[in-house]
């Protein structure tokens, strides 16, 4: 493990990966509220919400209004979820600096979430960049699928670094590749992130683990050994209730940061903050904290 | 990971391990079943039961019953723990050919635990090992605590290689190294098996984690690449139920099972048969399954 990174920039994905799945609808205040108590805890990039349609995704309507509300703190970034130009002008309306856009690497996954191959949605993001470029807006780039597709099976190792460099080519700082359906384990997610180093630099790539199948710190563990230094992740394990059956929440930030910690590595997170902020959403969502490190945590 | 070993032996210490700490009782013929379920699946190695007395394991006061009801497949190992020489004569009585024995790296847990210190509670072990040596019975030996003390807080490194080194010693075949409160990250459980093989040899270890924070999957993963090839685990992560506060259940069998074929590594584990033991297990103890890889599987 002498490849471990001394510090790690956690992208809590919570308030849009998060709540985008999950079936109770959070109120616009607590919205805010989520994101200024991220905010809180030291948290240096957090993902606010999403400006895809509100015909695909009800849960984040209030986009706008969520947005226009948090309390933005100098030095940290709140990238939002742009799928097009539209969603692009709505953005910029309320403030947003920084957004990002999605993509996968399964070509059947594409054509059934967004009726799209790959290189036709590539070029609907081109428009995007090419005016976030001009703005002066930051574009990350996400890149589902990549250690295995619900329709396809496996996925080409060779489609993941594609479009990867692609994204990065048309201009995005850093790249979240991201095993959607959490079925990746530590030898793959680092033969994954291997292969895309190789075609683009390690310090423009993140990943994003969903813990479906238990395999998420692992996988993360793996990853940093090859040396990555951004790792998505939700509080409270948002994004799937994992008590429900097939559950597929992102990896909890608590049980992230509290791995890091205990390497050594610095994210600049106050634990004891998230885990807090962790149960109050939990309560806000109406289950308990997806976390086990919050659990734990919570009575000692 | 080129370290990585090829085979990795489970050892199933549901029956045990788990039904102690879980609230709900399980029947003696549904504990009898288990173990024959788990049989089934392909394991090498599960831990039936415990003599220890009924006074303070109530939930496993029939384990003559169960040793003697339970169908032992040839070449499977069935060890069962024992703290004493009436427990061993117990044990011997209804047939068992392996015994566990166990103590911790924490002085202040082994008083407020077993009431005596780790050197008393060593030589309370010595003659049934001298027994056991006399009849041909194999001798597993627990270490808990190894990287945390409820009570004492951190646990000196030279602790626990002490303890080890001294039940390998007395003729412990293999030491199982404990994290009893699952508060270990993966530097510090790579730290300490490390410390651990520099004086016992590593074919001679095991690891045994709880994922009360979450790290369980991440700590073997790194203990796998120090080249551990036993691995400790609980079908379902029987042993506290993963829905209560501050629960401390074993990490699930089908987690580790799972995150190991993904490694290309063997176990001769049927996951799919582990998977239904783990929710027929879940339905005995009126809960859902501890494990998400058992979860996903259900569903899938």
């Amino acid at each position: 493990m002498s490849a471990l990174p001394a510090r790690v920039r956690i992208v809590e994905v919570g308030p849009r990966d998060g709540l985008q799945n999950e079936k109770t609808m959070v109120s616009t205040a607590d919205k805010i509220e989520l994101v200024d108590r991220l905010t809180a805890t030291g948290l240096q990039s957090i993902e606010a919400t999403s400006f895809v349609s509100p015909k695909w995704i009800p849960q984040l309507a209030d986009a706008a209004e969520v947005f226009a509300g948090i309390t933005r703190k100098p030095g940290v970034h709140y990238p939002v979820l742009v799928p097009n130009e539209k969603g692009y002008d709505r953005a910029r309306e309320v403030g947003v600096e920084e957004i990002a856009v999605f993509t996968a690497a399964s070509e059947a996954f594409n054509q059934r979430n967004i009726n799209a191959s790959i290189d036709e949605s590539l070029a609907r993001f081109a428009p995007v960049l090419a005016r976030a470029r001009a703005d002066g807006v930051r574009v990350r780039g996400y890149v589902s699928t990549v250690l295995g597709c619900p329709y396809q099976g496996e996925v080409p190792l060779a489609d993941v670094v594609r479009v990867a460099r692609e994204l990065h080519g048309m201009g995005c700082y850093e790249i979240s590749l991201g095993d959607t359906i959490g079925v990746g384990t530590p030898g793959k997610a680092r033969a994954m992130l291997q292969a895309v180093a190789a075609e683009v630099p390690l310090d423009a790539l993140a990943v994003h683990f969903h813990d479906t199948y238990g395999q998420a710190l692992a996988n993360i563990l793996a990853c940093l050994e090859v040396g990555v230094s951004v790792v998505d992740s939700a509080v409270s394990g948002a994004g799937g209730c994992p008590y429900a059956k097939g559950a597929s929440g992102n990896v909890a930030s608590e049980d992230v940061v509290y791995m890091l910690h205990g390497l050594g590595i610095e994210t600049g997170v106050d634990l004891a903050r998230l885990v807090e902020t962790g149960h109050w959403l939990a309560g806000r969502l109406g289950r308990e904290t997806g976390s086990r490190a919050g659990r734990a945590l919570a009575v000692s």
